[in-house]
């Protein structure tokens, strides 16, 4: 059984596979070697995920049963939710700092009491561009599928900017980045300082964000460049895993068969 | 536990979650609803896929324990490979046209005994753009995570096209196609008929294959859109399958907490 990295968050870790992805980069670079798992829920904070990681990450047992269970790791990548004001269109995502801080050392404990052996690793959320978010008509976005899906089983409207201000800020998202950044500190866990990382370059708005809040090609690019360096930092990379079968170059020509026998 | 579905094949396969790829693009499109697995092998034939199919896919017992064990469905992708000239630089991956429409006949076998259940989809070999692989300087391609790995792992050398011919012509992988959808028929699976259905369209050679073989992104939507199409005809669709958790759309703004009570 091929190992499992899991990416669980909310619509950047959902929408990973769409074009130019960081989660399909991700499963391209360990096409071989590993099995990259998405889990992300569109809209979601970490109060929100803290009532589905037990299903979400099946129990003990069951999961002991499928290949040793753990996973080599697990990206954790919520915040840009938590951090939207509370007195603004998406209000009703939002989660004060410091039980923000608190969520995510509870999701922290919940995999270390789960998986010992597996790799945490933090991603802070992006920055926001809030003359971007200004043009958006909803201050909930949403990715295709789930548009798609509203056709039947939409109960609940999409929010209405009204008031003529950006439902998140880039203050607002550094201080819950800065958050991320410091329960990172405190467990030990690898972190991708993603609000800082991107602001290093010019012209981030409009290079990384696609929306002001979700990621361009780009943006796409500097997540998976950010967390193949953390894995490899923690002993993760295509040199130390094992590849799934005999590469062709590893194949001799003159007798093929020879590699297969077990 | 999400439902499976497994991408069993060669390099076709194997760098679909590649930029625009067909597999990153189903998971993209399932992404609240099933789990995309990639098992593709560049440079694998049937032959070799044969001998690693009970390695590739978990013994029943093991399968069992593992959320129910069987996959909502399997693509099988072979061919191109077993379709290289006998003659031509990449004679050791060729397999006679007989052999390759038995061997896949009994991997479909060792599909419906495993998992009767599962919707098996069959694909044919893309056609071939003759001029296109003479440019190439290698017989066998390569994606970029077994380059990589080859600097460490090769042992043996790519083989190079000293004849001046193309390892592999449009007209022998007509064959093969002819005889995928034969064994499609014979068996009633749905299949995709990838090597006709590309030469429906003018400038078939530079539109959708990069290299004479392998896909450029307008191939890989072929692939993707042609597949989506044949899971539907199986009844595997965003409209019947079920929703990981709720949408952000069926969360109520005024009581969120009340769609995560179990």
């Amino acid at each position: 059984m091929r190992p499992k990295i899991y990416l669980f968050g909310d619509s950047i870790t959902e929408e990973s596979f769409g074009d130019g992805g960081w989660g399909a980069s991700l499963a391209h670079h360990f096409s071989r070697t590993v099995d990259v798992v998405l889990r992300g829920y569109s809209g979601y904070n970490t109060r929100w995920a803290l009532k589905v990681l037990d299903r979400v990450f099946p129990p003990e047992k069951e999961a002991a049963s499928c290949g040793g269970g753990a996973p080599l790791a697990v990206t954790v990548f919520f915040g840009a939710n938590d951090a939207c004001l509370p007195d603004r269109c998406a209000a009703f995502q939002h989660v004060p700092v410091d039980e923000y801080k608190r969520n995510l050392l509870s999701i922290l404990s919940f995999f270390k009491k789960r998986w010992p052996t597996t790799h945490i690793l933090l991603i802070t959320p992006p920055p926001i561009d809030e003359a971007a978010r200004l043009l958006q008509k909803v201050c909930v976005q949403y990715i295709k599928v789930s548009n798609f899906l509203c056709l039947n089983k939409c109960r609940y409207p999409f929010a209405e900017n009204t008031l003529g201000l950006p439902e998140r800020t880039n203050d607002a998202a550094g201080a819950y980045a800065k958050a991320c950044v410091d329960v990172a500190g405190e467990c030990g866990t690898p972190v991708v300082g993603l609000w800082a990382r991107m602001q290093q370059f010019p012209d981030w708005q409009k290079a990384y964000l696609r929306d002001g809040l979700h990621l361009t090609r780009g943006g796409n690019m500097i997540v998976f460049e950010e967390v193949v360096k953390q894995l490899r930092g923690s002993g993760l990379s295509l040199e130390t895993l094992l590849v799934d079968l005999p590469l062709i170059t590893a194949i001799d020509p003159n007798d093929p068969l020879k590699s297969f026998k077990e």
